[in-house]
């Protein structure tokens, strides 16, 4: 398809696997940008989306149960987000910064897909986008694709059993005498889920903490270190400001910076866990 | 004590309830920075840390248990991390940008102190420290003094439980079969307190999240409107930048960011859960 739609047949093989990877490397430094062209766009777009959703699902589809694409608690949620985030951004740039319609669409799904499913292709440098898409954008940085996918991040389906959680507490509160189970595709959670969502945000939560405080150390500034901090934890790629915004690279960090950016990309596609009882001590005295 | 070391009347009743009560507001413009007195800083910090204390450990202290001053897990926590927080900040000031020791030590812990307790007074322009002491005061804006004093935020109490959740989550992966009890002040943490912090940081982060965009809709920047929505939801008073930065005020900002940040610090104050709560179907209806 990238072929067909006017790329070589190197750049086309190369974002090929970047795309459905959700890694995000291009073969120009403008990343899908330098190609400035609305199919290429669509065909990344696409790509992207696919690749951040769990591969069993496709498994599941070609086995003979092609609902399962629009009844996955997780899928739907996810298609929810990329399409309120994509609607959002898009009215902003059409409404407060006059982009025609189509043209803010175009920009605003790129962008809120690129981020979210942790690709970090650009399309366009939407620093220059104003305070909303940029909030955005920040935020989408930590959500990631579908668990069992390419995509990084804290993923999808543990801001649902957190939000499942917490609805049960709160209905917990005013009827203490009721026995609720919170449901994920229609089956119950077990507690076991809910106690390992909850130290995987805390764990998460004190390495971006960490790191971000150790970008400030080897003099970052605050929005740099803050998003450097969030791309790296969540395998995004770009991160914002001038520096490491869609429009600079991480080529001028210092050193140190880029050795602790090493280890934060390191403990996020590890998903953070993994790394955590490598530093527990009976891990070792097993 | 604030009479003693130099304010008149007015001004030492005015700041003896707002510090004890970790409330911030001054008769000056430039809070306690006004009175430029080492005195006046030390009772100041002094207060601040004692209104950061929970009420009813006070009580307990009077009524024969000294000892539960410095035995109490919340306590020692509260202390540690400002401690450890001031010593961070004081050695930057000192070995970065080349204060004293002492005047580094100073400025450090009066501004540590503010920011956790949420008290938000302050003694100097902490913008200008550069990148790490900056970060710091961010992330500690959040944290709050004990559960049960006057302070506001998330309170040190839930970072405990998450990490003692945490803590036995990562037990249990390498030993499935051993059944691992979190305590919290030697007794057994039940499993609807785990619930419960985690449903308070969940109401937390999405408030944040959607306070942070709200403020950005209304054209706040990057900077401003992530830091005013931390202060505001975590009744601290500052936040960092050129416009509500500790040298700066939010009277400037359009009316609308101040209609967000009212709600913000009223969801705050009320510890989310009861506004949550509000907006139950199910609290209505019974």
């Amino acid at each position: 398809a990238f072929y067909l739609a006017g790329m070589d047949g190197l750049e086309a093989a190369v974002h090929a696997m970047t795309t459905l990877a959700t890694g995000g490397y291009s073969t120009s430094d403008q990343s899908i940008g330098h190609f400035d062209s609305v199919a290429i766009e669509v065909i990344t777009i696409t790509g992207m989306v696919a690749g951040g959703i769990p591969f069993v699902i496709y498994l599941k589809a070609l086995r003979g149960q092609p609902g399962i694409l629009i009844s996955d608690d997780q899928i739907r949620t996810y298609i929810a987000l990329l399409l309120l985030s994509t609607a959002a951004a898009a009215g902003w740039l059409w409404r407060v910064n006059g982009e025609l319609p189509l043209t803010a669409l175009r920009h605003a799904s790129f962008a809120v897909v690129s981020t979210m499913t942790g690709t970090g292709f650009v399309s366009t440098d939407y620093m220059n986008w104003g305070a909303f898409p940029i909030g955005l954008i920040f935020f989408l940085t930590f959500v990631g694709g579908c668990a069992g996918s390419t995509a990084c991040g804290i993923k999808v389906f543990r801001f649902q059993i957190l939000y499942q959680a917490t609805r049960s507490q709160i209905q917990r509160l005013w009827k203490p005498h009721t026995v609720i189970i919170s449901h994920f595709n229609g089956r119950p959670i077990p507690e076991e889920i809910v106690a390992s969502v909850l130290s995987f945000f805390f764990i998460f939560g004190t390495a971006f903490v960490l790191l971000t405080l150790g970008l400030n150390l080897v003099g970052l500034d605050f929005v740099t270190a803050i998003s450097s901090s969030a791309t790296a934890l969540a395998n995004v790629g770009p991160g914002l400001g001038p520096i490491v915004g869609p429009a600079g690279t991480f080529q001028s960090l210092p050193d140190a910076a880029k050795w602790l950016l090493i280890i934060g990309m390191l403990v996020g596609r590890l998903e953070v866990f993994t790394v955590a009882v490598l530093f527990s001590g009976g891990f070792w005295r097993r």
